[in-house]
């Protein structure tokens, strides 16, 4: 049993502070699965074009991943080229060339029709529910995520591939440009609304939160010296995020809490070097050892000791306040 | 022994999406005491005009604070008007008329010249230093915040200032624009190269990081369904770090991690109403029931279980992989 994840392999040329890349190994389905190796089985259902180099192919079944879905198309890989300014929080898109995405359909065989989780990355909301409806049985999970292009484009169809998900995994600002709310716990409640059961903020360098009806958790990004690209920082969030899911074989809420740490876990690293260039070399060891950085960060006495306050009561103070007091 | 908090004690016109309040008690001074007063002794050194009322003194009063410190100069009290935009992360100034402000200098009694900790709210960081300098004694722990003004206008006095702390509390904003750096681990870096021992960065509903030279961490804001006015959250963030920390007697990692909580606890029930509305009205459980909400948003099985997460190691997949593994 695998995680299945449907979206885009792709050629990107990048553009951010530290330098410029061109042609480097990209796509969403690219970076989710080899986040996700690192946790589990993974097989991409993809389309790359006749000039796709076999080493990038190489590079992913190195990670043990099946790409026996990735249609081999006549003409160009999928192409993004983008640059980050200053602050790295916001890509500009110079170009996309959409290449041998044009009219493909994914074909889900045999092989496929039967994984453990599905993430159905951003892209086309209609295709994402098509690849759903191609698989034998509905998945113990289906995650989605989405972006801008398609909340303005084709929202109908947006809402109606939403209430076919678990789990969405989208952008602080898709979050709020979605369902017009103000702030993520009115865009959460709202997202749950729609029929999934948890809904998954990305909020860059601020971190992740984490909504259901009983659930809520947050967590800050790792504070790094050095960003070098954050393309793909999303997608192999979610790849470490579900192989986390896939890997414990549960998504109780408290593995949920634990697989949102994964999946920062995995994007602070991606973010470190342009590409795949650390996503993609990296071993248990060092996955470990930032999953624990992560814990020394974010943990404080009141984990353990709730009634850590030493609080004044309203007592100490005048009656009028006191009855006043709520 | 007490903390003395300099800054200013206002009358705010405020507009945010919720609505609009007229001469509603503010100022840093105001804000960060009533957070404070729940924690610890707390004392006031500012400065109002004479139509200020009684009975806000009475709500400071009525908290324990001691309002002695505080001046009452011939003239209006310092008066400041602003908007919030449907987003409600920037304040927009509409008008700031200093009045009472202009030409005071702050002088401390000999009934405030030995506190145990101090906090140099936002203001003329010349003034700050002065007040500083005023004391008998340097106090255990010396806190300041500045704004953007200060570092556009008066950058050197305010690098001097800064020297003179042991915590800076800052906008992120702020941290960035002081240290011409990108994102906050490098502007903590350089602010801690300005010679303060620590650097909290509060990040409005991004939450709050904390920087020492051997300290990271970092805190997610409380997520609200409803924010009505968030003036004040910065500066009773700030009453409720030091008021923890004079309470503990101890500024040592541990409680620095629960002064941040601390702090953001409070802050997040200030935001929960306009001005002082419900700032002013917390009691003991209320405080201590969001402190453990946040306990609930934050804690993951990573704290108490840090070899958590099952990872396949980069020996199940190829030779030249692992090799290439850095």
């Amino acid at each position: 049993m695998t995680v299945l994840v449907f979206g885009t392999v792709a050629y990107d040329d990048v553009e951010t502070p530290s330098g410029v890349r061109t042609r480097q190994l990209g796509g969403s389905a690219s970076y989710f699965a080899v986040a996700a190796s690192y946790f589990h089985d993974v097989a991409i259902v993809s389309v790359v074009g006749d000039d796709f180099e076999g080493s990038d192919l190489q590079l992913l079944s190195d990670h043990g991943i099946d790409t026996s879905g990735i249609e081999h198309a006549e003409g160009k890989t999928f192409h993004w080229a983008g640059r980050y300014a200053e602050d790295l929080n916001t890509a500009h898109t110079i170009q996309t060339d959409l290449n041998v995405l044009v009219g493909y359909e994914p074909s889900i065989g045999d092989l496929h029709a039967r994984p453990e989780m599905i993430f159905l990355a951003n892209g086309d909301p209609g295709l994402q529910l098509l690849t759903l409806r191609s698989l034998d049985a509905r998945p113990r999970l289906v995650a989605g995520d989405t972006m801008n292009h398609w909340i303005a484009e084709n929202r109908d169809q947006l809402v109606n591939t939403i209430a076919n998900l678990d789990i969405a995994i989208i952008n602080e600002s898709e979050a709020l440009m979605l369902t017009g709310e103000r702030g993520i716990a009115r865009a959460a409640r709202a997202m749950l609304g729609m029929g999934i059961e948890y809904a998954v903020i990305k909020r860059g360098e601020y971190g992740v939160a984490l909504f259901g009806v009983d659930l809520q958790f947050a967590a800050p990004a790792f504070p790094l010296i050095d960003v070098i690209d954050p393309t793909g920082a999303g997608d192999s969030f979610a790849g470490g995020f579900i192989g986390h899911l896939a890997n414990v074989e549960t998504y109780d809420d408290d593995e949920l809490r634990n697989a949102v740490m994964a999946g920062s876990t995995i994007a602070s690293l991606t973010v470190q070097d342009f590409g795949l260039g650390n996503l993609a070399y990296l071993d248990a060891k060092r996955i470990q050892e930032r999953f624990n950085q992560f814990a020394e960060l974010t943990r404080y006495r009141g984990h353990s000791h709730p009634d850590g306050l030493r609080l004044r009561n309203v007592s100490t103070r005048s009656p009028e306040l006191a009855a006043a007091s709520r």
